[in-house]
């Protein structure tokens, strides 16, 4: 590969942004919970005056979409209604509100030598996110990142390329309104794949990645940071009706599960049954989803249970059990025991969410102990992994790795902690 | 490049390794205190009994290293002496004792659904330990990682080749008696690069990779793996006496931060002084460093305050204030102000430890919150940055990352957490 001027002029452009990013991120660390809050207040207000601007520059975004023949679903993330630009404003509103996670005292520790060690939550620095054509996602990474103490660097689509540059002029002047450094929320000007690779490199200016996206968007970014990834690629969580599970709960929590909102991480994409209770519950359970339009998928040997009862019902194939359908599709497995429906999910699930309705108290700790999961379940629906759901007020997105945050991560989740040391002239011996 | 069969065979047997470490953690994740206690106990009289294989295949590796013309430096720390091992057989012991930190309770929610959410802690799952001469830390990381349930896969560097499959037979053999999986601790049965390169790109099975070593070795991880890396790669630790400070106490600090123990990361390289205080308080400083064996390079501006003294100095160049000496070198700085001093640091520093000594409490509040680093020192020596002195009982490294660690890393570190909701049949409505 032969690099260009264009490639040189890039990359400094990149570097520079980052730079930039970098020296806001000092500032944003020591500044007050009150004057971070007065710029969220201070956007919402601007995007609720400059409301026309907005939707006209979204316009063009709908326009180029329509032309360049994008989906309807993606036509209709796009498009930002009267509606959604409230939602905005109402998030900004929101995140004000919170508590600021800045400065928490984590633990204090005395040790032996008798120097007093206190561990504070303090920003991350610069966080970099790499979304896609949801315009509202600016507003909604630019609150949590701004009021967590840090700045950020957003990169989102190109179909979305006009409305994020109207929302971002609306972040600057906001910013500049209250006195904090534009900088501190970045829009990346320009959607180049070569301006990613560039900033994903740049492990001494930016301290986290957080891609939000389809799965090809998010291990493009994971396989070429430098810079540490927190993400998840996909949502295959599964239900396990356990042999003493009540037989209505069970309904309840797969119904809520699949057809609630199949579209999403936390939705069910495999259904596990103990082979003590086929008739008695999968049969019910299968009814019930047939009725409401779930395409059933059975392990081959099982489908004439199904069949029997005239439930249609196909073969799953043993790919099926990776498969995020996020649709109305549901795998079937049944199981000799909890210990193989523990085993089965921690091969074939992603590790997100994932439950067991039971009775039984020795099921269900073994199920909570053993499935290696970010979120796990007893007699409830998976459908919670939510960081509204869990009370952290907001998120940025739901981690299935291990370091740093798993599962729904708010306020907290974007900071990471000082030691801050005080004594009386102490030395190491 | 081309692919030969013998890097598809090191490939798959890397693969495999990485397969059954993943089984074993799965395993190791629910093992109770005692049993692990137990393994760790065994593993310490087992090296008793086996001292004299041990010390017969140590010494392959130091005639090997003899040969090939490593340096007395690293010779020294190959070397496994009666005292090393009964260190590390004293060091096993102590990781026994200390409480375990698997199933702690770390915060408890209800949030307004009236489900019970619990986030406690747990085993992170597979980490890969990169290092390099020292065979002893086979011995600490293997217990650290196994005491916090986690596998590990272990790749030590050449030069300790046969002393680490020593010590690594007498590991498989402890965890066989215990009745643990072998596959808990593993050694990488080659130190080709190649086979690093692979493990490396085992996104799906190693979770974290910590390497513990120079700064090249780290760097190579750092660069090449698709798995999260807790690092550091240097520690530039500065030191900075205000125009309130004490200066019996600043001396005393400075003395400790530098001639303790220079060759090691929370040494210190940097010391700033207010320019008020550069006669009342630098020169004796320097004085007594210089009457120590230090060789001090300070701003050309400032060389003549020292010469007119009759202390030995030479000029600093604006690269000398990035350098981790290692060594009885230090760097003088000058500033005006303490913002200046924070701007500095933060610019030349790597984020490890920084220390302030001054009387005046809100300089000293404003270089803890500014200072950008994992641990902050006010009127105490940066030399307590260590796992032992943070009361962690133990240390499997220091992070100068953001991300999930930062500072020194214990039991706790090597964990990660999962939420835990027992329902009554909730759903989300």
């Amino acid at each position: 590969m032969t690099t260009t001027q264009e490639d040189v002029d890039l990359e400094k452009e990149i570097l520079e942004l980052a730079q930039e990013a970098r020296q806001a991120s000092l500032t944003l660390s020591t500044v007050p919970p009150e004057k971070k809050n007065e710029a969220l207040l201070k956007m919402g207000e601007l995007i609720l005056e400059k409301r026309e601007e907005i939707k006209a520059s979204n316009a063009i975004d709908i326009e180029n979409g329509q032309k360049n023949g994008l989906s309807k679903a993606m036509l209709d993330r796009l498009v930002l209604t009267d509606k959604r630009i409230d939602q905005m404003v109402e998030g900004l509103k929101q995140v004000a509100e919170l508590p600021d996670p800045v400065g928490e005292m984590i633990e204090e520790v005395v040790p032996s030598s008798g120097i007093k060690i206190q561990k504070r939550r303090v920003p991350i620095g610069v966080i970099g996110i790499i979304y896609e054509s949801r315009p509202n996602v600016t507003i909604d990474c630019a609150a949590l990142c701004l009021k967590s103490g840090n700045a950020a660097i957003l990169r989102g689509g190109k179909e979305a390329f006009h409305s994020n540059t109207a929302l971002i002029e609306v972040i600057s002047e906001a910013l500049q309104a209250v006195g904090l450094p534009e900088a501190a929320l970045i829009l990346v000007p320009t959607t180049d794949r070569q301006a990613l690779n560039v900033l994903l490199k740049l492990d001494d200016l930016v301290h986290a990645i957080i891609p939000r996206g389809g799965e090809g968007l998010i291990r493009f970014v994971a396989e070429n940071s430098r810079i540490p990834v927190i993400k998840h690629y996909k949502g295959v969580c599964s239900l396990f009706v356990d042999s003493s599970a009540d037989l209505e709960m069970a309904l309840r929590i797969a119904i809520n599960g699949k057809c609630q909102r199949p579209g999403v991480c936390n939705a069910l994409e495999n259904l596990l049954v103990h082979k003590d209770v086929v008739d008695s519950h999968l049969v019910p359970i299968a009814d019930a989803l047939s009725e409401r339009g779930v395409e059933l998928r059975i392990e081959p040997d099982y489908l004439p249970n199904l069949k029997a009862r005239n439930i249609a019902a196909v073969e799953a194939s043993s790919e099926d059990f990776y498969e995020e359908y996020l649709d109305l599709i549901l795998s079937i497995k049944i199981v000799d025991s909890t210990e193989e429906a523990i085993a089965f999910i921690n091969e074939h699930g992603s590790s997100h969410s994932d439950a067991i309705v039971t009775e039984d108290e020795s099921d269900a700790e073994a199920f909570l102990n053993s499935v290696d999961s970010a979120t796990v379940y007893w007699n409830a629906s998976t459908r919670f992994t939510d960081g509204f759901q869990f009370g952290l007020g907001a998120e940025i997105g739901i981690s299935t790795d291990r370091l740093h945050a798993r599962g729904p991560m708010g306020l907290r989740e974007l900071c990471t902690y000082k030691y801050v040391i005080k004594g009386k002239g102490e030395i190491v011996s």
